[in-house]
């Protein structure tokens, strides 16, 4: 149904000099026009400016990594000439004074920036407007729902988000495209309304794996450039996290994707996670909790009745965990990442769920996070590998997750997986 | 010279209901309208609302922990009602949104915000225009230089300050009082203007030990309760990083310190640390560098002539340094923390140098933190104990350092340093 924009391609086009930054931006802003009104994936958008930008900044960002890609960026992120409403009343009028830094690197890199996407409140559970591009009656997840929609309707080639619980993954599942949530402070965070400093992470959006991988590469300047052949990657499947919340259709498509990377050459083996790793699970609710009661400090004294219900029974509950029992978490946590480490130890990658199944029917809920949190807590690398759809028709997506600090071997795999895909 | 403000026996004192917190705001008040002009510790102030809340909120706050005593706030942490200038002429209008984490603590303990405390250029090495309370041709040191000077000049019982190398330790010492530098973290940092992630403290100022200990019990919802007997403390004496660079007052107060520390009991013994510690100090100033590259991003970019030459000096060669280095430097960081836990294994507290003598005359620089810098890297509580001058008449402080997470533990040691330096 959507056309998606391949960043790796479209950068390359521009370089080679087969297509201009301004040619670029107006076809993003001739799909933007027509399909935002329906999908609604912007908090703040100006396609003026942004062909403004192009055809003044073009000449001079032809040659620069991300070669004036338009890039959306989730309204959690501080932007110095947009609005920053952090999906809140709160923040109805609130224009940030600077750039955060991920913004910064966007710039940096050579990138435009096309304006702020669409967010739950505060990155939390209350939904955005949007709608999934797939199916105007379906979520497209949370909590960076408009930079996954904007993406999925092929609006634009690269968004930001960021990932506390499942933020990145779960709405790139949902709408069929790339996630990438990176290790923990990849990309630094400096500017962006925290829920919780120890999980907040942000990660993108983007057609296929290649391209993210060559958008991480041109934000951070680190070698992302993926090896011609993957190799005899040695992958382990994960199913027993939250497994009675998988649907069939993502227990079908699980073992499908795990079919497909041992036929393409893959050393797929089953692994039973350690006890300790699992209790990161468990972990994870609780440093979250006692986190967002701090980060929200401000919104919740001051401003408590503009807090949406979800948002407000959270918080109102997040106040009984104690510094103790945080503390607990934080061990139990720290306990997690090193018995996982351990058990990375002959494995190269894990393949998982990255949601329960499709996106659920409604727009009242954007999905849950059961197969994300205890990535997020690890701090791991974690790909959603789109390209299956499930009964529904709507998009089913695989999960990659590499090592601390090995994104470049967890975006190997996940091009591994995403060629197989294709090949069927 | 002042009359410094304890924190512990105001408050007690307004909960006993012997004073009010009207008739402290009113005698803080009283000291700043007559200090101030010389001093210079403020960035914004507004002695009449401080008045006016401790007038409106005092009999609800005289039951709270911090029973309404009114706290500074250094001005690279975001205030709601005070503007926020950071340092730096390019937020010479910068009204924040919301509050701090930091600054929503002191409230909800009670506190009353008193005002913005001068701070270096974001919080970096170009100075406050503030004077040492002891010598008005003597640096308070730095950044958090208006923190330190107010509660030196018995202006206010508590102020925060934050510390990336020395910036609440060296302070301290140079205008003795007590300077404490919680455990990473252990004060959330949402809210400040970043320098360094992996760095930045929060920490703060206080007349003496006991009541830096009161102050984090009460902002932190965390036993802070120091025992009253300190016990048989392992004390190691730490006076090999950076030697050359300690005066030879400070060598002599450092001597002295160990010896009173065993006269008072504690088991006294010097420490020679790992080699793998003391690489942690090249580290520091590597991931610094490349931090405050991308936590200045849109400050460089966008403003760059309004850096003072110092920071634009620092900034521009700190582009020099690559993600690779930056990576070596967090795994050198990682061995030192590894190997610091495992020389406090039968160590519960280092005594070393604050810094490395009294305040330097002048205010050109804010001095230098050779004796900080491994500590923050480190993640470790540390605090500055007053009590002792150099040969210029200027205080010298002696510095306690504990294990990461034993901030209870660090203080203990420190009072017990306070005692055995009042009693001679």
């Amino acid at each position: 149904m959507t056309t998606l924009l391949s960043a790796a391609a479209l950068a390359a086009a521009i370089r080679e000099g087969r297509l201009t930054p301004l040619a670029l931006a107006e076809r993003c802003a001739e799909r933007i026009a027509a399909l935002e009104p329906e999908i609604g994936a912007f908090a703040a958008l100006d396609l003026d400016r942004m062909r403004r930008e192009a055809a003044n900044e073009g000449p001079r960002l032809a040659g620069a990594l991300l070669a004036g890609l338009p890039v959306g960026i989730k309204d959690i992120i501080d932007t110095a000439d947009f609005p920053t409403r952090r999906g809140s009343p709160i923040y109805a009028d609130h224009q940030p004074a600077s750039d955060a830094t991920a913004v910064r690197m966007v710039r940096r890199a050579g990138g435009l920036v096309a304006g702020k996407t669409e967010t739950t409140e505060f990155a939390f559970m209350h939904p955005a407007r949007t709608r999934n591009p797939h199916s105007a009656h379906h979520t497209p997840g949370g909590s960076s729902a408009g930079s996954a929609a904007a993406v999925a309707a092929g609006m634009l080639p690269l968004a930001l988000g960021t990932q506390t619980g499942g933020s990145v993954i779960r709405p790139a599942s949902f709408c069929g495209v790339t996630g990438f949530k990176p290790s923990f402070k990849l990309i630094p965070v400096n500017g962006i309304k925290v829920f919780s400093w120890s999980l907040d992470t942000i990660g993108l959006f983007a057609a296929g794996v290649r391209d993210a991988a060559f958008a991480m590469g041109a934000l951070t300047g680190r070698d992302f450039a993926l090896p011609d052949s993957s190799g005899t990657p040695r992958i382990a499947v994960v199913d027993a996290i939250a497994t009675e919340e998988a649907s069939p259709a993502a227990h079908e498509a699980l073992a499908h994707a795990a079919r497909l990377l041992a036929r393409a050459g893959a050393d797929v083996r089953p692994l039973a996670l350690p006890e300790a790793v699992h209790a990161g699970n468990a972990a994870h609710g609780t440093m979250q909790e006692y986190e967002a009661t701090l980060a929200l400090a401000d919104e919740w004294d001051r401003h408590r009745t503009l807090l949406s219900e979800t948002l407000y029974t959270f918080l109102d509950a997040a106040r009984a965990v104690t510094p103790e029992q945080y503390d607990e978490a934080r061990r139990v946590a720290r306990r997690a990442r090193h018995a996982l480490a351990d058990a990375f130890a002959d494995v190269d990658a894990i393949v998982t769920f990255s949601a329960p199944g499709e996106a659920p029917e409604g727009l009242h809920s954007t999905g849950i996070a059961s197969f994300n949190r205890l990535w997020t807590l690890m701090g791991a690398p974690c790909v959603n590998v789109p390209g299956l759809t499930g009964a529904t028709g709507l998009p089913l997506g695989i999960q990659i997750v590499g090592r601390f600090g090995r994104d470049r071997v967890a975006l190997t795999v996940a091009a591994m997986l995403e060629d197989a895909l294709a090949a069927g």
